[in-house]
């Protein structure tokens, strides 16, 4: 029988805290970045790399999997760590943010939402109750509740709307999470906007329904990173500190340190994976554009200390040409090579927590990315 | 001091042979598949993977990197081998033969071929003399000679003119060779059409002229099997018994078993890639199409029994779900299961040669493509 979920904070430093989350599908080291796997793969990269790289579980997409190939036909299958070959932990969203990004003739109401495909057109429904089946069906970890989800900015009104809905689905998703497998969790979705007041109503209405988990969703969608952080602050507060917190969809390697030293313990991001595909490789020294001329003739890796040997192993004229070439394997090195640095920050942030230091880690880190990539001499 | 360019055939049953080439970058256990990296990269396999899959060495293209990123780029930057970073043998084309397929206004005369880019339009000439330094600055093993290689049917007329014009340009390729670094050979390649005797005529005259090793070039261009295969068994017996003997651009499973039946030693093609790339699978039962929506629910591996392990470690829904959904790691996948299919091919025939059971492997090939693929029970 799997163990029960549960989070540990081990140390802390400041509002920075590192620890361990325990489900079903084994241990999550926090702070903890989850790459995205939105139809069931991360993007270019074969699993055993994804898990090379450091990650201790990852994202998976409900909207894209229940559309293509369908959640019972995933289950039939054995599930989703199965049907990808991802034996370790995995949650997935609820499939809300990207109906309201990616479908269209969307309609919601109190039931829930109803969309039609971008791939075939064909209408579909998504209410809490069916977010939470998908997501069992799934198999995943960790479930997250159905939320409406808005782009800033808005109107008081319209944020207040949406975060009350969220709440009620918030309740209507925990009704219906009851009974699941043992080691899964279900996740509350703190909403409210840009708005300090709506967060914390919105963080102690879901405290008082109780999660095993929090996460803030509704940052990163189009507001200052300010503004990001600001309602990070007002919101933990309100969050029990023996919950994990998970800040949806961030961010830049600076967004995560920022959070981190708020209090934020998890996050999921397609950055690392989709700007490798763009030919943008993040690095110690800040991000380096592999499409520029400057590095066709540079016989320097990318990062001669990378954890990622692909980072080690290729010269920058290479990387560089594969670029240029629109060459899958410039894809898949630089999504490696992304994670990787991903992770290693997370890592990172991790061992300076647990050493008192992370205000020195974050530093560190700052000093670096404002050296920048030191070119190649002409 | 890199050990000089060397064949030895270690074991022969019927026509076929099994053997050794020595160059200096390494053996190459023959019968070889050469798997193709056109632009320094086997498409969607990284080096490891291809080497994995059991390549002793692997063919780059001529046409592709004199376009981009430029042969003297590659040489300031140490090389092919080191660019791609695959320290194993490497064979380069001439790039005759993509000028005549991917090149606009291109013209043919005496001192050689000038064409137009099919990346940028810009204007560009190759030469027997030009094609040899080129492929030199790449640091290529195997160096192909400059050829005019023709499509069939053509008129005999046309044929015997672009044979004779391949010949002259032989010489000239021989006298540029001269002085090349040791360990390093040039191959001469018999033109002639789909005519016996002009096939006959151009070996010889090759043979006269002397090189290390010898490529038929001019066929798997449009002509059916038979013609290819009548054509590979009047040429070899003009051939020396101990020089390789490659036969380029070729091909299918059942290409491979029949022209090594016939003496050939060496073979490239793009099929195990390219094919990869559009969701077609190589298995011991024949090819198999994972767009077909019968994969859809079905559980089972590939092949449970692929040297690859994406063969074994994935199921048939998740191929299918990958190639429907246009994922990257469908193509990484299936192009790896590819190349461990077709080295397991040439290893399975070393190994019957070797124990003189090679009609046995044969027949059970066909055998097994015969039955064909077992579809799940609905």
């Amino acid at each position: 029988m799997s163990d029960p979920f549960s989070f540990q904070a081990l140390a802390t430093d400041g509002h920075a805290r590192t620890g361990e989350m325990t489900t079903a599908h084994g241990v999550v080291r926090t702070p903890a970045f989850m790459p995205v796997g939105t139809a069931a793969t991360v993007k270019a990269v074969e699993p055993d790399g994804v898990r090379a790289s450091g990650a201790d579980i990852l994202l998976a997409n409900t909207y894209h999997l229940m559309l293509r190939p369908g959640a019972e036909r995933i289950a039939a299958l054995g599930g989703l760590h199965r049907f990808m070959n991802w034996p370790l932990p995995i949650l997935t969203d609820s499939g809300g943010f990207q109906v309201m990004s990616l479908s269209a003739l969307r309609k919601i109401d109190e039931r829930g939402v109803t969309f039609r495909s971008h791939l075939d057109g064909a209408m579909h429904e998504l209410s809490p109750e069916r977010a939470v089946e998908i997501q069992n069906l799934l198999g995943a970890d960790i479930v997250m509740q159905l939320d409406e989800c808005l782009r800033l900015p808005a109107e008081r009104a319209e944020i207040e709307r949406a975060m009350d809905l969220s709440l009620r689905w918030a309740e209507r998703c925990k009704r219906a999470f009851e009974g699941a497998a043992r080691g899964r969790a279900l996740f509350g979705i703190v909403q409210g906007g840009d708005d300090p007041d709506l967060r914390i109503a919105s963080a102690r209405a879901l405290v008082a329904i109780g999660f095993p988990g929090y996460a803030i969703g509704g940052l990163a969608v189009g507001e200052p990173q300010h503004v990001m952080l600001k309602m990070i602050e007002e919101t933990t507060p309100a969050l029990p500190m023996d919950s994990p917190r998970y800040l949806m969809g961030v961010g830049t390697p600076d967004d995560l340190i920022e959070a981190v030293a708020r209090g934020i313990d998890m996050f999921d991001c397609v950055l690392p994976t989709r700007n490798g595909r763009h030919g943008l490789a993040f690095t110690r020294f800040g991000p380096v554009n592999l499409k520029n001329a400057r590095h066709a003739d540079d016989p320097r890796p990318l990062d001669e200390a990378s954890t990622c040997a692909a980072g080690r192993d290729y010269s920058r004229a290479y990387l560089h040409h594969l670029v240029k070439s629109n060459e899958i394997l410039g894809a898949m090195l630089l999504s490696r090579i992304n994670l990787h640095y991903y992770q290693d920050l997370m890592q990172g942030m991790r061992a300076a927590i647990a050493a008192g230091r992370f205000k020195d880690f974050s530093e560190e880190s700052h000093a670096r990315w404002e050296r920048g990539d030191i070119q190649a001499r002409g």
